[in-house]
């Protein structure tokens, strides 16, 4: 809609209009670099989750960079990256309903596709579609390691699913995956090591079971940014589904140093009502706050207090009490991946100037 | 996208993908009437806030039941409304930066467009450019209520900034507008009417002021959903400017229910890990957490307790340890307008089947 007023490649920052989110596209590639880099070293491969970036763009980066594939979280977000060019796909999360599984078939004439479960009627579901389209998908196991969402536990659940997707027509068996979720963001780096050996070891105790029944498993998949280096040292782990590392979350950057922050979110002063309070044109309809308020980058005396819909709120002191009306102001959202949910396109920016404009194709694809 | 899963009219509600919102549309018709009688009782005019339905759709709903026009919190908002047909828009904030103002001088075209201020230099500004554009729109002065966000002080500072309006070329004053939004959600009601009369009485003494030195008011434009029979009752009010009333938030609903709930989040389950706990597809994607987290409707023994990006958890007892994976859920969400925003179409439903799918088409428009 307002895609006509976007500037042209080279334009300032301050000439983009606001709220937008801006990246800094060198931040955000040596960040790809530095996983990578990491999987390499320790024979672990990168298959990052696009659910944080939502554009087959960065995708592509993550994939040239040596990456295998991606996560998506949704069959929508898969869609997306498919027709964006990525081929090989892994869906995290159980996909539930005709409608959802005959799209999920659909992509497999396009892409290899891969599927987590913790349900043998949905496995059922699963090969009687994949047999009825004549294609055939790959289906990991969920195992809980602790986080106690989804999942099926290690010991014998887990091992008879794999029986029944081995068995099933349509459908090859390739594995497992256990998300340590509710380690990742640990502060403390030895708690979070240990915590996250703890949970390793129920998705390793599964692999050992499902061996030990004559069903070889060539996926062990796991880990978030948080544990990358924890969950990717480990012997049997296969690949790491890190997702928020390559922009860094306001919240991530409590617990470690290890990526650099990529993203803010652009937004202008639209009111100076008094001396000490300065009001944003960016509120919860541009910025999550799920994880708490933004951080004000780049701005000594402003601190974001408050916020509303499309407002937002700062008390503003020293230096800080000159912004006027129509300034702008970098904010780190705390938690990047549901901001970007809300946003149509990145301004990428290199140096200080406007890169280029990447769609977020799979933003909103929640289905 | 998914456009071509969506199920045809007359299809049951469980037919409908998940997430999505179902709207109970006989209810929305309801509470548009409801409001609509009480303005047309007391003499007031109704100019309902698309930023919650953020559907033309819904606008001209409300203006074919004797709403005057509509509010639209950012420009964005607006031309999806002047898209959609709506030709009378007021927009209750400030609108700053030359490429936001150039959109909103040119919607002018094609609809009567009336904007709030609080900056002599943001006056300035919107004079030049409908002068340089030959066109004129409506000015009204945003008075601080004690809300404490954007807005002048009712003393000399509002009545020099409407003399400012009053001489631009290319501007109409067209009055005044003051937002109680600290108040509409105050619980108990004689402390709402008593904190809402208070914040109305600043409003009124700006007024007072502004046409003491001369000027005419025409707009005295104020009013949340929480106040509407409060604000809505008092003489010098013009027109209220209520938004959630239309679907009613799950958080309103513990204010009062003068407006009956019409809006749903439906969801599936995706999982069932273990005996007390059911896993919907739901999470900070598809259904903000604002205002709390959502109330589970019509299925006894069920508690929405933890959500993430892309999940929902329920704790289940009694009669919903029933639930198995595919079952679909309503919840209420605290807050329509933030949940709104994260969807692309919702799911008008009369009498248990779909009646129509209706586009958002003022989702994420937040420049």
């Amino acid at each position: 809609m307002d895609l006509q007023y976007f500037p042209l490649p080279g334009a300032e920052i301050d000439e983009i209009d606001t709220p937008a989110i801006v990246i800094d596209l060198d931040v955000a590639e040596a960040n790809i670099l530095h996983l990578q880099a990491f999987g390499d070293a320790h024979g672990t491969a990168i298959r990052p989750h696009s659910k944080t970036h939502k554009s087959p763009v960065f995708a592509r980066k993550q994939i040239e960079a040596g990456a295998i594939g991606i996560c998506c979280a949704k069959v929508g977000e898969a869609e997306a990256m498919v027709a964006g060019g990525v081929k090989n796909i892994l869906i995290p999360n159980q996909i539930v309903g005709a409608t959802k599984i005959a799209r999920l078939i659909a992509l497999a004439s396009e892409a290899n596709i891969v599927v987590a479960v913790d349900d043998p009627d949905n496995v059922r579901q699963l090969s009687a579609a994949a047999t009825r389209a004549g294609k055939e998908i790959g289906v990991i196991v969920e195992v809980n390691v602790g986080m106690n969402r989804c999942g099926t536990e290690p010991g014998e659940d887990t091992t008879a699913l794999a029986r029944v997707i081995t068995d099933a027509p349509g459908l090859r068996f390739d594995g497992v995956m256990g998300y340590e979720g509710h380690t990742v963001a640990v502060r403390d780096e030895a708690e979070r090591r240990a915590n996250a050996g703890v949970a390793m070891s129920k998705l390793l105790e599964a692999v050992d079971n499902i061996e030990a029944a004559g069903m070889p498993v060539a996926v062990v998949s796991a880990a978030g940014s948080g544990t990358y280096n924890i969950t990717g040292e480990m012997d049997r782990i296969t690949d790491l589904q890190c997702g928020s590392y390559i922009f860094m979350d306001g919240d991530y950057m409590e617990v470690f140093d290890d990526f650099k922050p990529a993203l803010t979110v652009l937004a202008t002063v639209i009111s100076r009502p008094t001396s000490d309070r300065a009001v944003l044109d960016t509120g919860m309809k541009a910025m999550s706050i799920d994880r708490g308020l933004p951080l004000v980058v780049g701005c000594p005396g402003a601190e974001f207090v408050k916020i509303s819909e499309e407002h937002g709120i700062m008390a503003v002191e020293g230096e800080a009490q000159r912004l006027k009306v129509g300034d702008k102001v970098h904010l780190r959202p705390m938690h990047g991946d549901t901001t970007i949910n809300l946003h149509t396109h990145y301004f990428g920016v290199r140096n200080g100037h406007l890169d280029s404009v990447i769609e977020i194709a799979g933003r909103g694809r929640f289905r």
